[in-house]
């Protein structure tokens, strides 16, 4: 076996060895600047505690008491202040498409946003109190709303999108995608933070749920396990280029279910009001509303072996 | 940027908004009572621990040795009796729909109901040697039983289940819920503890897998990625409420194989023993034993390019 | 409630009745021999400080300056060294297929991998870029490279594949699949170590993916979430026992485009170059270059409530 100083040099060697491909690769794997990067790891810590304010008693292993939760909660927020400031501060000075270069301005930007999302909680509370009704309306499995808020992906998914859809709407960027992908992570559940979603929002299950940039959701939508909400097709520019930023995801309209594995694609696409879809099934042009849209089951091939 | 001063005023502004919202939500999603909720990061504890005790060796760092097994196990099971302990006094406090409100009673109940559990580890051990020689058997990926136990998600999520059920049998509310979301949370598979599940089982790959409440499985059954076995509709009752807590979700006999994709709902829904259904297969009614169900597989259009 | 010694009475007893199962469960369930097996948590430790290697200043919270970058790499590379050769050495001690048990060669054996997979790093980076540039062209919603790295789960399990298909490739065993499996956990997407895949990989969403170990991969193929690359049937030896090592899953040539929900089958299938695979295809034999397959949608029922 090798001696520790000789493999401590051959360690150093690569080192150097990978140090030597920086400036070499496109696009580059490294950010050696001296303004970092956001940091995931704060920003799920950021997540958790903007979530312990929202849901104070289930989140977090504190226990809050009706006569301390207004000292409990400025705590709190303090905290999620510093971090969420920093974070965006970071976002916006590594956006190489942004303008906003002007690195002082930057923190004093980062700073308001970050007031201004916690001074939208009280609304995101609202919002979040019409998903987690409908989630226990829709599943006769729900015992009550505690369990649904503690053990329903879906809440999970849909709480942390609503968070990551406002600072998405104030132009941050960066940040609300490491956040729902965080939250894809966890729950299975993809949200692109750019999505417009109504209230009374539900999904059931969740795992492999894809919602796309450009989506628009009415209210009262309920969607099952494995549904798409994507992109048709990516028209490209005359440098063969994907073209950036055009409406490619469907509208779905109040009061519509689409059930497990179907598939809507397409940015012209509309699943008019109370449209039910079924299972597994594949749409790529609209629905006018109050229709039932359903596979032609294929044929079974039914063998008896004995 | 603001003072330091002005911006901690405005933090506890928004605390004092966000406490306004208090009392004036439904659902409430605050619980600001002396009996806190079960706290998930002790929950997941639990799990972890559990899993040591069952797989010593495998799971938890420590080196376990023939000679120091039975203190080992001790001292770890008396941290897991302490902490379940607490954690189901806690569901079964918080529970809403229980009567048992008499809280010393409550901490009995629930020492009794953790020292029942820790009691059938010998036989859940029993059990899930069966699902390990199943998942070994049933891939021909897998070098040997260690690696079906370190790697594969299915055990994870099994294991998990089986201990979740064990709770549930015994009526404790909300804590078998959070264990099989955070198995879901780690594997993709949905597993509800409601669901009756016999020897042998096998998941293969795990993802998008969804086992409703109600579902009934025989012995030796395997499943691949994406099976929903599911509710068909929710019947409700006159308020237009769903109705809950009746079978809902199919029967699968013994020795029947389901390929990735296949989704099979109701509650009436019977797989007879030692059916195949085949991938991506949309089942709602019954098959009789040993009966092979494929999709006649839809035409393929077939276009050559150049 | 039961006294104190009384219960850790009880408890030691419950320690001694799961000990009894030892040596009386087939496969065993515990690991009880003086060389202990891999740590799953060491190597999850292993694979953040890899791709802290691999992506500096993305990963890791530590900022790191172009003038301390040597340093910064030799420090970090220490510690995985260490630590990457214990857990080769007890994945080649406890591999029961193995016949290299002898000790103290097997620990210069593990020393010897550990560094020669440092040595491949600058070679990984350049092998990445390419998939980091895949993922930013093949994604309308990709704002620049920065967010692929950060928030493409695709970039993170392609990441963890390649690290693990190198230890593979050495005749490393458990490690590589404990790697995979923790990305499969973090992002939904299924990757066997064994799987050989070519440059310029993405897959968008990621999901419900699942790769076997014997797929063949070529350069610039890009996957939707939810496709399975498996293996049709297992064929079995006289004893009735799967046989393994053979070639069970697809060949996939350069240039293919694979939609949402696509399932392709068998180690004799080749999709040939330059082909498209629409959503919920199933395919089971072989398709020439340049080939769109589609399913024939299946009619659609459609029925208008009002």
């Amino acid at each position: 076996m090798r001696e520790p100083l000789q493999k401590h040099d051959e360690v150093r060697s690569i080192a150097r060895a990978i140090a030597d491909t920086y400036g070499k690769l496109v696009p580059k794997l490294q950010h050696l600047a001296p303004a970092p990067l956001p940091d995931r790891n704060a920003v799920i810590r950021i997540v958790d505690e903007l979530l312990q304010a929202i849901y104070p008693g289930y989140f977090g292993a504190k226990s809050v008491l009706p006569d301390n939760v207004v000292e409990h909660l400025s705590g709190l927020l303090d905290g999620v202040y510093e971090r969420l400031t920093e974070e965006i501060y970071r976002s916006i000075r590594s956006d190489r498409t942004s303008l906003r270069k002007d690195w002082p301005h930057c923190r004093a930007i980062a700073a308001d946003h970050a007031l201004d999302l916690l001074g939208r909680i009280p609304d995101l509370r609202r919002r979040l109190a019409h998903d987690v009704q409908a989630g226990y309306d829709g599943d006769p499995a729900a015992k009550g709303t505690d369990e649904v808020i503690f053990a329903y992906p879906a809440i999970y998914a849909i709480s942390v999108f609503r968070i990551a859809h406002e600072l998405s709407g104030m132009g941050v960027p960066l940040l609300p995608r490491i956040m729902t992908e965080y939250a894809h992570s966890r729950t299975g559940v993809d949200i692109h933070p750019g999505a417009d979603i109504g209230k009374g929002f539900f999904i059931d299950h969740g795992t492999g749920v894809v919602i796309g940039e450009t989506t628009r959701i009415g209210d009262n939508v309920k969607l099952y396990q494995g549904v798409t909400l994507g992109a048709l097709s990516f028209p490209k520019d005359d440098a063969g280029k994907i073209v950036r930023g055009r409406k490619r995801h469907p509208t779905i309209e109040d009061d519509v279910v689409i059930y497990a594995g179907a598939t809507i694609l397409g940015g012209d696409t509309v699943i008019g009001q109370g449209s039910v879809i079924g299972g597994n099934v594949w749409l790529t042009k609209s629905v006018p509303p109050h229709t039932k849209v359903m596979n032609a089951r294929p044929e079974l091939v039914i063998d008896h072996k004995r």
